[in-house]
């Protein structure tokens, strides 16, 4: 376990870093989370399958350097996940409750347990605040006005600086907005979904119409589609990867299914237009999904410093997504969501 | 030209209806419109082809007969149509707003058309009132405030009891709901939406959803897909039929297109599940939609005496619909839309 | 006196109009009024000076019917002038309270006046109600929440659709959107302000601040600056115009005085631009006001048939306003007001 | 670096300015910051070009302590500068946020920002809070609703009393009323601007409207001009004074401007008035600042003890400031700037 990586990253490493934003400031990307004044780096760092034990505390200090000195600013860790304290305002740094790793009684999102699980979550990271806490899956089994009143609660008593969802439908966000206003309370200002180049619907279509009427932003995750865009599904499920993991038994399935193999075939076309670009397909995926501009900002998830310095590169990347290359690869795709304004319904 | 059928189909028939009405109480399907107070037929009267002046006064009142005495309360007009007066009470009258039959000068859902319209609409049909009128298509150039605050003064006018709205989005429903909500005005009770055999997600995924939430109703039209499912058009196109007008272009090419063909495949097995209930297609067809609880209320739309008396059986139909026969019309539909609750987005 | 000219030109030309509108329709230039949903024609008719008394009852109608066959839809009325009847809903009629030309004890916005003056006009009008109200300037004696609870009230009483102000400040806008808001009451869609080629600041600076903060729309009078902008002063003042009559002796004072010289001076250089682009001068300053896309509506004020068919051209010149022309004008006029956003206060 | 200048101050000369006071209470100028009931000195000490390093620690608190002895009770820092502790009730201190010296990242007035430069502020100065915190520079890419409820947050904290802004337009600070207004949080107290003899339409216009319509006072800074008013650049730049500062290269080109040279030909006239009066040039204008009773407080902004002790003389000449000598300044000056109340717009 690691209690307090933030803090670990912190004493090694803080000069260091100081130094280097002194020199060349992290101006690469930064972009409002949503309407709100919050402004997070386009990329940032996803710790879910990062930091789950799974690493060790070098890996993860690493990985969080990297990052860091690339002018990443989003950290996104989770309840379960350890975290600390670095240069913290230069830092946005989120983490979400409800996450279902824990004991059934502490599941739901009741003011009590939004209340109990953010002060454990920020005991464990050693934090005074977060940035954002992200009410992870919707419950219906809490009436929404319960939802907004702790989540506004948890912000007025300077636990949290803003709130967001995770997973939630277009629909239950427009509720918690809804609720927020009838009660002035604070409302949401950011979802986060999963987003890559074989999952667009919610984040192309419903987000959009959000975004407009509500301010609120998308964070997007699983870019590379939990592995399968990184191309090492191609021949099948090599033994060393997650897929063979027995908790991942999912994965291996969607893999090795009919659409999984339709998938490999036009990642096999993709490459090639990464190769056009200079690039590699995990990037290439990355930066597709950043071309998007209502997209606020895309976790990477990998837990490799190779892949990490890698999949930051998107960003030389994104200007060479022009919209001849967008339409080839929404050709090879083959799934772009239509908006359903002119749809006679 | 029908100026007050109302008041016409009142003189003749009044008296026989009350009697028929004290004898046989229209109890078959009376049914919450929405969580609304508002008691409607589970079956009601869609008059916008109906009533188009297509048909004969004669006609009209014929159907409105029909209608009534075998229980419909529910009477759909819209701003271009004749209206009138029954015995009032026991009626459920609706009037659309931007219907798009005027000029473009008029359009939209400003204040101004809202109150301006629903006016000339009562003028057109004698009524001091409607049960229910609708807002026609969203209008994006309107903001919601303004048509939130026009419905709510027209139902404080006592013009209309309440207001729905048709061929809006869910977020646009919801997003009129807050606004309601945040300005303490009048929310929407129902959405009227396209509902058959061969069109199903946004009244079975997304509605539900609303009704839960915000206690919006259904009310659901078209439940033939527009007299496809009536069987006529399986060897072609028929001279006499709509599909063969010139205005109805759109339906004629739908009709031969390939998922047209494929279409009327499947209602030729459907067809053999109508037999085995003892009904006919249409009857199914309407009453596979009456089986959804989430609809409050199926407006029936054909112009043909003997038509309306054959769909209006559907309700004997209904007990019939039991889950496994449900489970077998899936099947041969292939278009179940599934939940997004149990899918790990 | 003329006291119901929409009855007269109803009574004589409502036929004929109808006709040209089924004919055709005007299309030519239809917006929305601030970010409300009333469609207006980009150009009106003003009336103030028109219809005062100074002209008769013929000539008024004259010009309402040239304007309304050229497919304007705005007629601006002011409480001291006569109104009527057309073809209502295809109107967008208004009035002004607090004109100043009445007894002393019914001036101001208080609550009485305001109630009391609106059912004046609309009784002098002979009309159920107007789309906007005006309050015709400010008034410092009466709290703004006392101003804004009397508009409320005659919107919801069904005598005005909107309301709007002229020659407010847009601070006293603000004002007002403010009170609105606090107390939950209906706020103003739009501001009557002076704009032509000598008076800019405010329609050009401050109110598209008040347009994106609030949606408040600028409706702009005066375009040919009472008429200086003809070139009829050119060479002094004509016994016969305007500015010999008496109650005009401020605007004599003002062609006379050295700024009018140079505002002269400027206008022959104008003359040519205009000789250039095939319009006459007057044409050229309508389509300047138009070119601006934060005005919604220009309102023209002539009293004189030919002037007001000229006037109405001024639609055919404004796809001829480049950035190439409007930018010409500017170096002439040297009054462009410039942005504070990025001036060093 | 001088991390506690009021603690340095405090344990210095506390004993002495106790005994000034209770000899002799600085009445000589308390008024209320805008309409709110905080009392200020009508004279308060600048600190932003005082204390940025530029001076020692000594200078520093020669300078408060004049300050303090003379009356002075409010002090202006910015976020970052030095602060601390005197007799805390007696004082009223200020911070800045958003003050453009931090990196990039930090900037805007966002929530995070705002709570996390306050507190940062306050970490610096070793206060508990201030009396208030200014948001300096608007920031149009935050939602004002966001501002708004931050500055609320840190106020209902106890981080500090009052809030105000600083170079925000009449609009933006209506804006914030407004939105304060709509969800019941707190609106700004005061509004920071620039004035002096050579700038003074927004202080003289548009604060005064805001004053009176939602109590916003004004606290107003560089009253003489970044030095162009004390006259030591009447012969060119002298090699020791700011201006011949790299930094202050915007200065000096302001000054060498024919704009420039008109000023010190007008500074001349100005000084015969001076002599007049039997006071410096410098006091003339700080006491012409203080004859607008508009004006809340004056800052000023020297970091030299002579030039303090001379500025602070300029309540002495406040009473010679008759209608005659404002009417001689203005002609002077010619920038006087007309209030549109009574102008025919």
């Amino acid at each position: 376990m690691l209690h307090s990586l933030f803090q670990l990253a912190f004493t090694i490493s803080s000069d260091r870093c100081l130094e280097v934003f002194s020199v060349a400031p992290p101006s690469f990307c930064r972009v409002n989370l949503g309407k709100s004044g919050l402004r997070v780096s386009c990329l940032g760092l996803g710790t879910w399958v990062t930091f789950g034990g799974q690493i060790t505390d070098e890996i993860a200090e690493q990985l969080m350097t990297i990052a860091y000195e690339s002018g990443v600013n989003l950290f996104d860790t989770a309840e379960v996940y350890a975290g600390g304290r670095w240069v913290r305002s230069s830092l946005v740094i989120t983490t979400k409750l409800y996450w279902g790793g824990k004991a059934e009684t502490e599941r739901g999102l009741s003011r009590k347990h939004i209340i109990e699980g953010l002060k454990g979550s920020l005991q464990r990271m050693q934090l005074e605040y977060v940035d954002v806490v992200f009410a992870n899956r919707p419950d219906s089994n809490t009436p929404m006005e319960e939802i907004v009143r702790a989540m506004t609660y948890v912000i007025n008593q300077g636990m949290a600086m803003y709130w967001g969802t995770s997973r939630w439908t277009a629909m239950e966000i427009m509720e918690a907005y809804s609720v927020a206003r009838q009660f002035n309370l604070i409302p949401p200002v950011c979802e986060q979904a999963e987003y890559h180049l074989f999952q667009r619907e919610k984040v192309e279509v419903q987000l959009p119409e959000l975004y407009h009427k509500i301010g609120v932003g998308a964070m997007t995750w699983s870019p590379l589609a939990c592995g399968i865009i990184t191309g090492k599904y191609e021949n099948g499920i090599p033994e060393s990867s997650r897929a063979s993991m027995k908790s991942y038994q999912w994965l291996k399935e969607k893999i090795v299914s009919e659409d999984g193999r339709k998938q490999q075939a036009k990642l096999k076309e993709l490459n090639h237009i990464a190769e056009k670009l200079g690039c590699t397909l995990p990037q290439l995926a990355v930066a597709w999904c950043l071309r998007n501009e209502g997209v606020s900002s895309v976790l990477l998830g990998t837990s490799n410093p190779e892949q990490l310095t890698e999949n930051l590169g998107a960003i030389q990347v994104l200007p060479k997504m022009t919209s001849h290359i967008v339409s080839d690869i929404d050709h090879i795709l083959g799934n772009r969501p239509y908006s359903k304004k002119d749809y006679r319904s």
